[in-house]
């Protein structure tokens, strides 16, 4: 008999009424005889909530608390759930992480999973039950509620999907599916019907979030095909699935727009050995993430520049971490733009297709947009331009790369 | 070294400030020198607003379903109250009952305690922290989460108490203690210092209900001084201990009302075996508690008049069962008499007192206060009377006692 894992968003059982129709999804899938599991997050913004609730008593929460904190708002919604398929007449029982077995390692708030144990959900299947599983939790070897950090109930839906091997992971959220670009910045942009791992993780580290990484990973690693989908609809969404042969036809996937970015740049810092580790690892201890790093040798090989991306909250701590660096060590000058977005490419295409940056490049160029600097990696090529400069690009590229066209 | 376990009621962690104001006291304890295990209730309204949410989605939600559900108020107060020690800077840990190793019957929504584990709880009190764990809750043989019935937070408490030998069971709670009466009622009670299990048990099940009887009774059982105090401020409340020989020098520890009853009266039942069975199986069959039961016969002995109180909101679905049963077998007429009230004054000192009952009807006399009904057991003399005279009783016989001379 085949199995199915659908997995329902805060945003998809956010009132009684959503919850109702989640029940009505699992049971369709069941009267259609399937085995049906399903992974649900908390009602809307509960996990919000509940860490405003924190940060009133302490302001440093331990890690430990903070789990067992949070993780209480998926274990109403899993017992809101049984109670709706219950009350439609059908049996289903609810199941913490403790009692699935979702055994994780002790990393609080960020907990990554080592084991799933089938067997008590096989038993509740064979029972005849729809199985609702608590999304975003775990337990470690030493019986800690832990949780796997923010959005991770799509890791804990793909994770059970491939312990269970499932026929498809379904994750049901408030969008349709993945678009060729952000459809409120490009009006032509169009769902996406199959897109490969590799392009998904790309566009979701890109901006696009909608299946959290992990998941993806999760997804490439088992080979778990992921059925993103809405929950108000019935018609298909986009399918995650293995890469084939015939996915290269396509050049460009999507296109992103990150618009929301600061460009630093420290010049003039002496070409010896270490002072990029030095700079990078004193910004890391800030909990900042960097990207889009590049380095250019000047004054004959004497000095580098060092120009990176950060997110435009962190522009101000950044600069001043790199100033009183640049000061500590009494070398180069600090510069931050905070005027910079970076718009992307994503395709598997680019493997087996030549002169895909010059034909974007050149999309740029007729559109009047100038480049401040460009990163590839191999299947997707970004560059940085003014924020002013960002939408106007994006709709640019989305044209030249004839995704407007549909599918 | 000495132990303490510490309850606090929902409505002494209602917010934020009355958190750390309870995390305040246990860490006071801490630096007393004691091990220090609380014990925590949802916060405020949190139970009844989860019991709400479950029946927007079920009529008749399934138990199991139901405690999976309404336990997670208690672990969200348990993680706040961690959270409230470490903000004040000492160390303490939550844990739910499945941590502790709580292990409970399988009678969802009302589980009783089977055995409980000290291990964890030691193991985390030797590391010099102060432990906290979820009331309220459970886990059965197999697994699943129980909760123990509304109010056994304090059950929780006390049975912990046995099990750890500690040397007091604090309960703090929004009032500062038992008294005499209802202080709203009598304006001249006062609150009692000592008071003995059994005497609680009785004022407990005849509506003052400040500790769970559940929990008075696991305190009988294990001997637990239990303190019942206000969680805003320092004075000493009332203890409830083992009976000792100079409490019965006091006849009566106090007097209780229950306003709300109605009397139901059946006539001329005839006077054959297993009639008064079939009537209070078929009431208890509609879950409806009866109280004050009195036989008379009537006629020679060939009938007799049965007569008990019901809850008032009780009344009707009771007249309805009565009348229904009553035309099935042919027999005798119901009344209900809805404006009815049991007055009732509770002693230890009875059992060594002569003429209290004398001296009870002769002060509810002179008041001009109509007895319409008597029943006593060891320790109680309970009457009934019409409703406008409950006060009027109440207060008499707090006078008639001396207890408005205070201890």
């Amino acid at each position: 008999m085949s199995l199915v894992v659908q997995k329902f968003g805060g945003t998809s059982v956010a009132t009684a009424e959503q919850i109702h129709r989640a029940a009505r999804r699992a049971i369709r899938e069941k009267l259609a005889g399937r085995r049906v599991v399903t992974v649900v997050s908390a009602m809307g913004d509960t996990t919000d909530r509940l860490i405003r609730l924190a940060r009133e008593i302490c302001d440093a929460p331990p890690r430990r608390e903070l789990d067992m904190l949070v993780t209480t708002g998926e274990q109403v919604s899993i017992a809101l759930m049984a109670m709706a398929i219950h009350a439609a007449g059908h049996e289903a029982i609810s199941l913490t992480a403790a009692q699935v077995g979702l055994v994780t390692d002790s990393a609080h708030t960020k907990a990554r999973i080592h084991s799933i144990s089938a067997e008590r959900i096989n038993r509740e299947l064979d029972a005849g039950r729809i199985v609702i599983v608590a999304g975003f939790q775990g337990i470690d070897p030493a019986g800690e509620i832990t949780a796997l950090g923010r959005g991770a109930s799509d890791t804990t839906a793909v994770a059970l999907a491939a312990v269970l091997d499932a026929e498809v992971c379904e994750i049901y959220t408030d969008v349709d599916g993945v678009y060729t670009a952000d459809p409120r910045l490009v009006p032509e942009a169009h769902k996406i019907d199959r897109i490969s791992y590799d392009e998904m993780l790309e566009l979701a580290s890109l901006g696009a979030v909608v299946v959290h990484s992990r998941g993806i990973e999760f997804g490439t690693k088992y080979q778990v095909p992921i059925h993103v989908r809405s929950s108000m609809t019935d018609s298909k969404g986009t399918m995650i699935v293995p890469e084939t042969p015939g996915m290269e036809d396509i050049v460009v996937r999507g296109v992103t727009l990150r618009r929301d970015l600061a460009r630093i740049l420290i010049n003039n810092v002496p070409n010896r050995p270490g002072l990029a580790f030095e700079i990078f690892d004193r910004i890391a201890q800030h909990h900042i993430v960097v990207d889009d790093i590049i380095q250019n040798v000047v004054n004959g090989g004497s000095e580098v520049d060092i120009d990176f991306t950060v997110e435009l909250d962190d522009a101000s701590e950044t600069k001043a971490v790199c100033e009183k660096l640049a000061s500590e060590m009494n070398v180069g000058t600090v510069v931050a733009d905070d005027q910079v977005s970076k718009v992307s490419i994503v395709g598997v295409g680019m493997r087996s297709h030549t002169g895909v940056a010059a034909r974007m490049f050149r999309a740029l160029a007729a559109a009047g947009v100038n480049i401040e600097n460009i990163s590839t990696s191999e299947i997707v090529i970004s560059v940085i331009v003014r924020r002013e400069d960002g939408e106007k690009a994006l709709r640019a590229l989305h044209s030249a790369f004839e995704l407007d066209k549909g599918p």
